[in-house]
């Protein structure tokens, strides 16, 4: 089952089941965490009730599939290539930090190029999305309520800014806003094979492959990762996980994002971000 | 005027006007942002409806004056002798990062002591809380409400256990759930003469003073810092930032805070944090 959250014309933020193939969204009734512990839990389409009849998919604009009060949490250092193209050894554990809410669009919104970076990169990864408060950490993924696509956009002039000893600035690189693309939709976790996906992922830009892995290649899989976060700072049901990113970015390539540039962001079985680049300076 | 975000037995949580003298708060109508921009505006308590009688301050509980849909926003190595403590030079510019607002309590609720912690720290802080949407990059303290006490509480192990290249773990550090106090209340900024404040802050353990600064002595000051933050990523009307410690703390004494400890976090002009340490493992 996919399910996005969607605003069609002024009704506002809903959620909704998508169904691709009949062009169609159908609104949820209840809040997020009313109905998600129970698709999370594999009880399904029957555990949700709707508040109205369908609409058109083509019509909606698809937002980020979390709602603004719960937190984007990001686990970096998870894929060993990509550790090369910072100068990085493989570290003894991941790495996790916040992302700002106001950092993320939806599916098809516009890459806002922020003012202070000449060097804007691209990150494609697995996100897993918490259906639940509480979680088990004998058994991690029985929170997941399923899994989208993250593009987390990224200044890295930025992020070599820090002060030294106290490391690179995470923030400055990684939360500007409206810069990560997040979605097109949550695909429920009853879709995948049992255990952490092993999934393709792949970036385009104009076209162009840039980045191509699998989530099979993460040095710790979904399950660790959110156990890893879980005993540092609880997740609540409709936080969002990013699980790192594959080499191929411009931080190794030396190819940073440009104005207009079309950067496309999949994960097999789930969908495709599609965002184009904005002129600087354009607020 | 004292502005807190109050508990009264089952009434959930709600925004006051604190007369400590009289021992009164007064709940306020209507959402924080709708009625902050106003007060930070300097308009008063004219500005204000209220929705009820007066209730009782010993009564309440003090919650943390900030919703959670907003964001905590933490600025260090701003006062020169504490970064000595972790061995570190003046930096060129400030740092920023988020914390999560589970690790948030009130001015008299208990400290969780994390289970993986062995070096559980203090660092009491003077706290901004913004009051507008609009910031202004040549005038930022016009979009500041007023000022709070924060006890920026962290676990110096978890610090240091950043992959290397990498830097400090400052989420693992500083979002542990239930570890930073944060109140008791804000004291709006027509309180205090105009500029970034000064003011003296201290922290004492069981009654004996660790940390005794003046929030004159920062390297960059409240404005300088709010500007940092926006332009790179954007403050809302509710968001709060932690603006730096004085030297003092455990990482450079040694005393690190135990199970039992009783500690008091005062700014001057504001008010005082008074919060004891957990037994290890109570959840």
């Amino acid at each position: 089952m996919k399910l996005a959250r969607c605003e069609y014309f002024s009704t506002g933020a809903f959620w909704a089941v998508v169904d691709v193939a009949q062009d169609q969204v159908t609104p949820i009734a209840g809040d997020f965490e009313e109905w998600a512990p129970a698709v999370a839990a594999g009880r399904g389409i029957s555990s949700l009730r709707f508040s109205g009849p369908a609409l058109p998919l083509s019509k909606v604009r698809l937002l980020p599939p979390i709602e603004r009060v719960n937190r984007v949490v990001v686990a970096g250092a998870n894929y060993a290539k990509h550790l090369v193209e910072f100068g990085l050894s493989a570290p003894a554990q991941p790495v996790a930090f916040l992302k700002a809410y106001g950092a993320l669009i939806g599916a098809h919104d516009p890459i806002r190029f922020p003012p202070l970076t000449e060097e804007l990169d691209h990150e494609v990864e697995l996100v897993a999305v918490i259906g639940s408060n509480e979680i088990d950490l004998e058994n991690p993924l029985a929170s997941v309520l399923g899994y989208t696509v993250g593009n987390d956009v990224s200044s890295r002039d930025l992020q070599r800014s820090g002060p030294p000893g106290i490391g690179m600035d995470l923030f400055a690189a990684k939360s500007q806003d409206r810069t990560t693309g997040l979605g097109p939709w949550i695909v429920t976790k009853d879709e995948f094979p049992e255990g952490s996906p092993k999934l393709r992922l792949t970036l385009k830009v104009n076209g162009e492959t840039r980045q191509d892995g699998n989530t099979a290649e993460m040095t710790w899989d979904v399950g660790q990762l959110i156990s890893f976060v879980q005993q540092r700072s609880s997740f609540a049901c409709g936080d969002v996980l990013f699980t790192g990113s594959p080499a191929g970015v411009g931080m190794g390539t030396g190819l940073y994002l440009k104005e207009g540039d079309v950067v496309e962001a999949s994960v097999e079985g789930i969908g495709t971000l599609r965002n184009v680049v904005s002129e600087k300076n354009r607020g």
